[in-house]
């Protein structure tokens, strides 16, 4: 867990303000839930490996008696735990206030989690995820709009170029069957096949092999992937999209995707070379195991790594709900995010620092600080110290922009402002 | 613990972004904590009563041994906990990153804190404190730019008219001295002076007498209460305050007091009748025992209740770090004053409902929807209900201004938009 100080605040600050600025603008609401839920909603099958990683918090009123039984039942030591996620959240809280929201709700979640992670460079035990969700519109529309606001908050925080690699589950799932693998197995392949991009071909194949899959289907699969065109990135469309998968993959499936492709590229006339900031990922997988339909991930050419991602995930509002309801969401990896923008103070502010002797009466100052507040500039009080260029240097790099010395006797109109750093 | 659906939500951020950019205005820089702090720094006696009404998080990794073991010495299941004020966690903050700090550090927390309160109106688990702390600086300065930031704030957001009760926890302990109550009952009679307000000082007296306070105090200590010169709210100045107390008070105590009222004056000189925005309330007491010289609190005219309150508390950073440190922190009562604070959606913005039929192409749709987010407006698709009305209406309260209907082939050109509401 991190500490925040001024300039890092400031900047995640700046860029939560653009993400969400950008975000409301494309019809997102922001809620608010609290960061704890009940510890049965935080186990109970939906947040995957992450449900181990919860924080738990201990039931208050405990006796020793109560915690002796508890040995056996360690769970019974804690009613509440900090989330993990923003998504079992969300359900819940669409489930509970779902007759004082739009019927298709757009919900913005910018907010802290937290997972119990070993300590380890970039990773962290408090971390903030920003999250869109539109919960009941099961059209490509859904879609369409959380990728084109993602790629518009992306833009707007001056990381232009981006683009979503985009697949669905049920055309993973097909594909799997095409070439024989067992449906029992499907969770394991799916681990190994989201590993394509480090092991490669060879390294998925052995895998697949280890895990006991079917030879004969490991066989066709990795002739498959070393065909020129798999291992290409292709242009979006129907073509590529059909070329890219075995022969016979369901249309219905095939249309979807093109469909959210031709929206984001209507949205999005300049988007990338092709028009389309869209690439289609036969072997994209996505770890969690809530998601129904299209899944997306967010690339950038400044960087390797994600940048966020999501998809469609229409049980699970049906388990807190009782009741189907289509969701489908994306997550800006904002620690990430925050890492890569430039840190751009407002350059027209005026920020001054007031550096005064100590017989300046403190009427006076606090009059002259005033004076310059009310201008609208931000102020800072400084006795004069031995090095003042010390000062002057931790100032500029706290963002104030000018300097005036002040002695006794100070007036604002005699205050002779002189630029910093 | 809350949810805050979208309204409200906007309400809360809109009322912290004008505090935080006042606070900024006045020279205060924000740093965040995380929200979890070490157990044993949570439980060590800063924290008063709240220390018990901490969550605290349980252990990872118990077995059933530990557990058992645990049965006679509960506070080894926990490691950490919630925070339940945000000055234990600054002071930690502070010990850690002092080297990285200016000197005179002028801190902003704006930030959730947790305490295991029994459910009851108005009482929540989890609410926003928002504070603003001078670290090393002993001087009367802080708490002058304490106290105009404080205003200033609370003027931004439509609260004109606040003033601040002001005392200092020496002139309390000297005037207790002075009536002749005991050094080892000051504590008791602390708490129940505190409830003058509420029980007046017959009241008082009573309680006093109950707690084994010697009877020649309480009797004089009552005489001076209904003095026609306490009761009274007085104006601001040296005469004043002198004449609020006892015969013999010391003139440090009293000079620091009116320096501090002549700083605060000057830097708002229409602040209030009289011109200081201060009064002097010599029985006013503040629960926390940690604070040493000047407090105060926040009243404001439209309310029965406080708005915020601090003092200097220049013992607890060393406790930390080992080295007295003058500190002074005023919280502003966030969750009350977002109560009072009418909701003032920014009227310029434009905000656009469109309303689709279901023949609509989406690109054309969502060409549509980037052409108006381009031009500024924050912008909803709908598909066209039964109950347009009702969708209407639901838009207007969302904050939405204006709509148009879309059918198959419309263009930015022939768009229509009406006013909604």
């Amino acid at each position: 867990m991190r500490d925040f100080l001024p300039a890092d605040k400031a900047r995640r600050e700046r860029v939560l303000a653009v993400i969400r600025e950008r975000y409301r603008a494309h019809g997102f609401d922001e809620i608010e839930t609290p960061v704890m839920e009940d510890y049965e909603r935080l186990h109970a099958g939906i947040g995957g490996d992450n449900e181990k990683l919860a924080f738990n918090v201990l039931r208050r009123g405990l006796d020793a008696d109560a915690i002796r039984a508890a040995a056996d039942d360690p769970g019974a030591l804690a009613d509440l735990g900090l989330r993990y996620d923003l998504t079992v959240p969300l359900a819940r809280f669409y489930a509970t206030h779902r007759a004082e929201l739009p019927t298709v709700f757009r919900a913005i979640q910018a907010a802290p989690v937290w997972r119990a992670e070993r300590p380890q460079k970039g990773r962290y035990r408090q971390f903030v995820q920003c999250d869109i969700d539109v919960i009941g519109d099961s059209s490509a529309r859904a879609e369409a709009e959380l990728v084109v606001a993602s790629l518009d908050a992306l833009d707007a925080l001056g990381l232009v170029g981006g683009t979503i690699r985009i697949n669905d589950r049920r055309l993973l799932d097909w594909m799997l069957d095409a070439f024989g693998f067992a449906a029992d197995q499907r969770a394991g392949v799916l681990i190994t096949i989201d590993k394509l991009d480090k092991i490669g071909p060879d390294g998925v194949a052995a895998e697949l092999v280890e895990r006991g899959a079917d030879a004969g289907a490991v066989d066709a699969f990795r002739s498959f992937l070393v065909r020129p065109q798999t291992l290409e990135l292709l242009p979006y469309g129907e073509r590529q999209i059909r070329e890219a998968l075995p022969d016979g993959a369901p249309d219905e499936l095939i249309a979807q995707l093109v469909a959210i492709g031709d929206a984001v590229a209507a949205a999005r006339p300049g988007g990338a070379e092709g028009g389309v900031p869209l690439r289609y990922d036969p072997f994209l997988v996505r770890g969690m195991g809530y998601y129904t339909g299209p899944i997306f991930e967010l690339a950038h050419p400044s960087v390797g790594y994600s940048l966020g991602g999501g998809g469609r995930y229409d049980g699970m509002i049906g388990r807190f709900l009782g009741q189907e309801t289509p969701a489908v969401g994306f997550s800006i990896g904002f620690e990430r995010i925050v890492d890569l923008v430039a840190q751009t103070e407002d350059a027209a502010a005026s920020a001054v620092v007031l550096v005064h002797d100590r017989d300046v009466a403190l009427p006076e100052l606090l009059a002259l600080k005033a004076a310059l507040v009310a201008e609208g500039s931000r102020v800072r009080l400084e006795r004069r110290p031995k090095n003042l260029r010390g000062l002057l240097e931790r100032a500029a790099a706290d963002g104030y922009t000018s300097f005036a010395t002040v002695g006794a006797g100070a007036a604002r109109d005699a205050l002779e402002l002189k630029p910093l750093g």
